[in-house]
């Protein structure tokens, strides 16, 4: 392509649900990182409905403010499609039908034993002089409009097209006119920490780092129970940007020392669970609180009947005290949300279950329960350890029920984190 | 206000943030909801860095589209928080410091017994004219601009402050020149059928009321484990709605029968809930290759520890014959993803739990373990209950693992709704 490079993008997305409250556009979040990574910045995101005239008026808008304009979506066989009318309309093209993709469509539903419907004729009108791309993963072809000052890709709204879209066709004809310098990023997670104290450790390197040879932006995010930094280099190709944010990950991890749980955006769970493989140890659980969540993250991770033994969500006191042998006296005397009966729990399924750890979780995750003592969001996990030490924290947890149970699976599997890689 | 009607709204989110592959803007979805209420459409949605030319762009673009713009974001302390100033230069007016705004923002500084940081006066510019909004949840005001064919309502960016503001402040405002017949909604849930099959069953219903004197519009949403029937009729009071709703979703559940899980939003898991309040009765668990989540979805729900008593991950086969009582035969004989053992996984934990029902839960939740007999997905639920009769069903589930534990997950949940309505 002999054109200027290709820098700025606006994504338009194009679909009346996108407008209710009930559904958000997610391809942009795709079509950012594939393009960033091409080095083209995205500058601004649209949205509209099936409707001709407003999708003309947007894409009207957006050409005089990008290279790329990428649109998704209206390009089923409905009435209601209306995004080919709409491009051809906006940039004064006559609508044509195209033998050939008649002749593909039709192949496709003769695969499946169908004739075409009549109807899907409309997914074969091409404004004339577009460029036809082609779609692995359905019927709408998409189009590649090319003027002086601009580029406007149009593809169909299912995530797994546009995926595979821009991926086996768009990218490769986007990128000789792409900007030089790509943006790659990486996720590095922190538990145990506020946000502003992982700020204030961070900062010296990353600072640094904003004005390296190959530069990287870093910004700190905190999400429930963890904190994130996304760390973006902008560099020339994916190895520079590897080897530059190689480097920033270990002087991060120097800094943050056992506070990192990962730097190539692995979830907690997964973490525990690769020590726990790498260790040749085992786990069980005993959860009050939590109700079985950690033993459900753990389980999200392939492989991990490895290592997780066996789990109780032991709810009421009776199941406490019957089928993980704490002691009725304990309960009665401090209460089922107690550090005494958390230590209990940990052991006790540990014992049952023989394996290496046990992780024992009571607390109040309300709405109701709480009292001035112990209010909701009180919290204590223990984790009974082979070396017969158990380790136990009291945490006193912000929010709702949901977000209490997590907070607290967070701080058990960090506890049980923190104990393997100590060894 | 004496004006014409305002009907249609574009929703400007400003934010750098926002243009990364992290980050959507969530804001929008309530702000629709509510202007859906108010009989407001909403015509299109834009997102934009913070950067004064690209945020005054967008609103001079968005303006001629709408009666209502609402802008969220960019109104915080620092530098890069430029809309007061890219919203002054749209409108051409001169931003002022505000003085009651210096005051207020002082105010809520020294409540937590600080002084307020100087930075923080950025916040009390204001363009001349506009009518400044109070924020009862942060330091930012809003502003509201008001020109004769368009309202320009400008918020902060965090939800609890956008929340906040739109309810006490801005629906008010909005509400006399607002659309007289507002859009409400209700979402019904169905399990353990396929989209078609709802749709089918439904359409004679839902048509008619397309028509009616409060028209109401239905989707039919498949998402996992589960299909939805989106109702939103309009009218003009929320109590007609409600008549109209109530009535269409009375004959919906005619058609509908045992398949319709709630018809208020509810979640399966505080369905099932309800229903066991209700009945008095009390359930306990034993899961395989859910490994929590059904125990954990449970406890989700305020006040679940009246029904849920216990339950056990038994994850590997030892910890389902010496935990649950499992006969080492059968799982020699049959393996341990099967009939026979979801079957003992029920009644064993039903009778160490000593409750009313026991949901025992076995399958391949991938991606490894598969066979050609038993492929990844085969799961097997069991209900045990009071009668001592065993309910099971096989299922053969798609997707990746954490796909196959949910609906694994819904498929049991749903064995227990389904027998507790029974009754």
């Amino acid at each position: 392509m002999a054109r200027n490079q290709l820098r700025r993008a606006v994504i338009v997305a194009v679909g009346s649900e996108l407008l209710t409250p009930d559904r958000l556009d997610t391809n942009s979040l795709y079509l950012t990182q594939r393009l960033n990574e091409l080095g083209v910045h995205v500058r601004g995101k649209l949205v509209v409905g099936d409707d001709r005239a407003d999708i003309a008026a947007a894409l009207l808008a957006a050409l005089p403010q990008a290279d790329i304009v990428i649109v998704t979506g209206g390009l089923g066989p409905t009435d209601d499609d209306v995004t080919r009318e709409a491009v051809a309309a906006a940039f004064a093209m006559p609508l044509e039908e195209d033998a050939e993709i008649v002749d593909a469509i039709r192949s496709r539903f003769a695969a499946r034993g169908l004739s075409m419907p009549e109807i899907n004729r409309r997914q074969a009108l091409v404004p004339g002089g577009a460029v036809v791309l082609p779609n692995p993963n359905g019927t709408a072809p998409g189009l590649w409009i090319e003027r002086p000052d601009v580029v406007c890709v149009v593809l169909p709204g299912p995530p797994r097209e546009v995926h595979g879209m821009f991926d086996t066709v768009v990218r490769g004809r986007l990128a000789p006119a792409a900007g030089r310098q790509g943006i790659f990023r990486r996720v590095l997670r922190v538990t145990g920490r506020t946000e502003s104290y992982v700020d204030e450790t961070a900062s010296p390197v990353y600072s640094r780092w904003r004005s390296a040879a190959v530069p990287i932006e870093t910004s700190v995010l905190a999400s429930l129970g963890q904190i994130e930094l996304h760390l973006a280099a902008r560099a020339e190709t994916a190895e520079a940007a590897a080897r530059a944010l190689d480097a920033a990950t270990d002087e991060l991890a120097t800094v943050l020392g056992r506070d990192l749980v990962s730097s190539d955006g692995a979830a907690l769970e997964a973490v525990v669970g690769r020590l726990l493989c790498a260790r040749g140890r085992r786990v069980a659980l005993a959860e009050s609180c939590t109700g079985g969540l950690i033993a459900s993250r753990l389980t999200d991770v392939p492989g991990s009947s490895a290592y997780v033994h066996a789990g109780w969500v032991a709810y009421d006191n009776a199941a406490k005290t019957s089928h993980l042998g704490v002691d009725r006296q304990l309960i009665d005397v401090h209460g089922a949300v107690s550090e005494p009966v958390a230590r209990a729990l940990a052991l006790g399924c540990r014992k049952l279950a023989a394996t290496d750890y046990g992780l024992g979780v009571t607390g109040i995750a309300g709405p109701g329960g709480g009292s001035p003592e112990k209010p909701v969001g009180t919290v204590y996990v223990a984790l009974a350890g082979p070396d017969e030490r158990v380790r136990v924290r009291q945490l006193r947890l912000p929010g709702d029920r949901k977000r209490v149970k997590f907070q607290a699976s967070q701080a058990a599997l960090d506890l049980l984190r923190r104990a393997l890689i100590r060894k």
